[in-house]
């Protein structure tokens, strides 16, 4: 891509109404504009990384066994009666009506229409266990909305929803699910923690919200250094049996893991003092058991081994796909500007054109775009000053930049700076490439 | 894909709302359910048609130029009183009132926000042409919906917008996009004849639509057979210089091609005999230039060579996305269901356990699945008769159908059947997955 001919707008000056670090960096590197409050167009950068990320949690949500599937954002009212939620939802419920006068709204979650969806078609125990997600735009009509697009009205998440005959089935679903969030945040460069969360009238211990570490996070956290130590890539974790499942659940919930809300004191003082872990965090999933809140009121039976109908029992897993993209910058920036993760950084590098017009330098430009391909590279062909070039490529913090001069490019030779870290190599065309792979 | 675990809720029975071939496929394949009137749920099989027809769309948006993003489903009104468009919409407008009584609405396209995102950013010359692009959720609320996907309230459509400088530029876009559109199409397996459509105030010739052949389509249409026999994917077209794309569109523009509304009896009789087809069409796509009709009343000016400020000139280009299902289906299909192009299909083969149980059957199934992966095959290995599998495998017209039963597992050997023309074969289970690719 050429900045050129690119809509990616850059701004030098922090915008007003931008009060957390990411919505800077995202209004600053034009990742977003805002179209109404709460509203976000994702220009042609922040558009990449939504897809990037997007992606990961998908693949890891194959990888799990869930089955993708796409509801519609227009959801009608009758289903939110059933299940008794469309009064009880109030104001942040974007509601509708149609030119018939029927009664819509803008989904907020799905767990009635997947219910629905459900209820239709599958009578058999035999046909469960089912996963099912969809990755959506959801809309909910905060009455401030803020933060850019770490509290937006119209988001993107990614909510699954897992089938049961039965308790022990949905466990098994629970910790499939919550592997696959442990892989999706640390395939992100994240580090997440999972913690217990209120379960309210379901009762039991199967609630928890994805925590994940940032300097600017919302809340002071406390774990144990364990959390940081495990590869969730590893073979143990890529093809899980019910045993492997269950011991990674065991660790997980095993260790040390409270937000300041929850913070005890007691059992924090048991922790080893040299596994002891503190920093701040950000919210960005959910995952819950809900056994048959849903499927009891709107009639989801199957028919079990001994031919008696019963309730599904039904679990619900939810990312913010489009809150992570804030999230991610509030976790890997610094005072320049953003520090991509190489898996979702919008391209591997930036290349910089700082004499447009020498001979030498716009051949080495053409060469690398060419061999690296458009989809890959961002060109800063623009007439603009070094300066200019250098603050905007670390702003928008792609992993690489390779930045080209007419005394280098004289000689073959181009400057490559590693974003993360700034270390910097002069080096030949091709062993600049090879770095940037 | 295991169908057993999979929700594929085929029907025998044609539901009796459908009134076209394609939605009653679509319903009997269990491809989607409708969820509010016009509106529908993907479920997994339709939802991965839909996103490997988003996705040739999407790259070959991306080889012409256009840098792809993504607007909000929720616009202001204000934006739509700027272009005066905002009263005009009438009914099929879904207008929304947030909880702060605030005007909305779902967009049922997006020129005025577009233009707004260009005008914030793009002040001169040197930084057009641009075309812009998104692939998202429109909603228009007809008054009677009908014909499943193909005439949905809510509907996935691709909208690209050019901005140029001036009318010469603005005409390459258009050309551009044009191209696009041909190797989309074919890409996607259909046959496609762009016919001069009306511009309205506008005038002049640069106003398409793309209408594909189905022999259940709604309008008839004459031709030239030139259209039938231009391979766009060869080299002249891949890398088309401004010569080529004129050539490209002489070519396009000077051969008959008419729907019957505007069906001229004299030319007709100009095109040799031999050369005269006819055939039933549906309209897929649409490309219009309007020059400054957005870009004037909302102050989107750049500033010349001359340093003079002009509005820019912008055209449109819309593919259905969500519909392209419907149509696929509409021009590839026969008695027992649908027969999808290989680019398009969900999977590429279908795998018919014959006699589960057997241990044969069993084993080549499962060596079956992890060789093709679970991304390309779907799994018959319900607890269904012979014949059900059979014909749900014809419904569902995955373009192979690799055929498990024990008197050829015993030796190791499986019936490979292509759905297009249903030739079948025995072949040993190594050479039916090389022919499955």
């Amino acid at each position: 891509m050429r900045l050129s001919r690119g809509l990616v707008p850059t701004l030098k000056e922090t915008p007003a109404e931008a009060q957390i670090t990411s919505h800077r960096l995202m209004l600053r590197a034009g990742l977003v504009r805002q179209t109404s409050a709460g509203i976000y167009a994702w220009l042609p950068l922040g558009y990449r990384v939504l897809r990037n990320i997007e992606r990961i949690v998908r693949e890891e949500q194959d990888a799990a066994g869930a089955q993708e599937l796409l509801m519609p954002t227009i959801q009608p009212a009758e289903l939110w009666r059933e299940s008794g939620r469309y009064e009880d939802y109030g104001k942040e419920m974007l509601r509708i009506r149609d030119r018939h006068e029927r009664e819509m709204l803008y989904g907020p979650t799905n767990e009635e229409m997947i219910t629905d969806l459900m209820r239709q078609s599958v009578k058999s125990y035999r046909e469960l266990p089912q996963i099912l997600y969809h990755i959506q735009w959801k809309f909910r009509d905060e009455v401030r909305p803020r933060f850019g697009v770490m509290r937006g009205r119209e988001f993107l998440m990614k909510d699954a929803y897992s089938f049961d005959l039965d308790y022990a089935g949905a466990v098994v679903s629970y910790r499939k699910m919550m592997l696959a969030y442990m892989r999706t945040f640390q395939r992100l460069g994240l580090k997440a923690i999972p913690m217990v969360a209120d379960t309210g009238p379901i009762g039991g211990d199967l609630s928890h919200e994805f925590i994940i570490l940032a300097p600017t996070g919302e809340s002071q956290v406390y774990y144990n250094a364990a959390f940081e130590e495990i590869d969730y890539s590893s073979d143990a974790f890529s093809h899980a049996s019910a045993e492997d499942l269950q011991r990674f659940f065991g660790l997980m919930t095993s260790q040390y893991a409270a937000t300041d809300e929850k913070h005890d004191i007691d059992a924090w003082g048991k922790v080893a003092p040299d596994r002891r872990r503190e920093g701040r965090g950000i919210e960005v999933g959910h995952i819950f058991y809900f056994g048959t809140k849903y499927s009891e009121p709107m009639g989801f039976r199957v028919a079990g081994p001994d031919g008696k109908p019963a309730a599904a029992e039904m679990g619900s897993y939810g990312i913010g796909v489009s809150r992570l993209v804030g999230a991610v910058i509030e976790a890997s920036h610094d005072a320049d500007g953003i520090v991509w993760p190489d898996s979702v950084a919008p391209f591997k590098a930036a290349l910089l054109n700082l004499k447009r017009g020498d001979a030498a330098c716009d051949a080495i430009c053409e060469d690398v775009c060419a061999r690296l391909g458009a989809d890959h590279v961002l060109y800063d062909d623009r007439d603009e000053r070094a300066g200019v070039k250098f603050a905007d490529a670390d702003l928008m913090g792609h992993p690489w930049q390779i930045v080209v001069g007419p005394r280098g490019a004289a000689n073959g030779r181009v400057e490559l700076k590693r974003r993360a870290g700034g270390q910097r190599e002069e080096l030949s065309v091709e062993d600049a490439l090879a770095r940037v792979g």
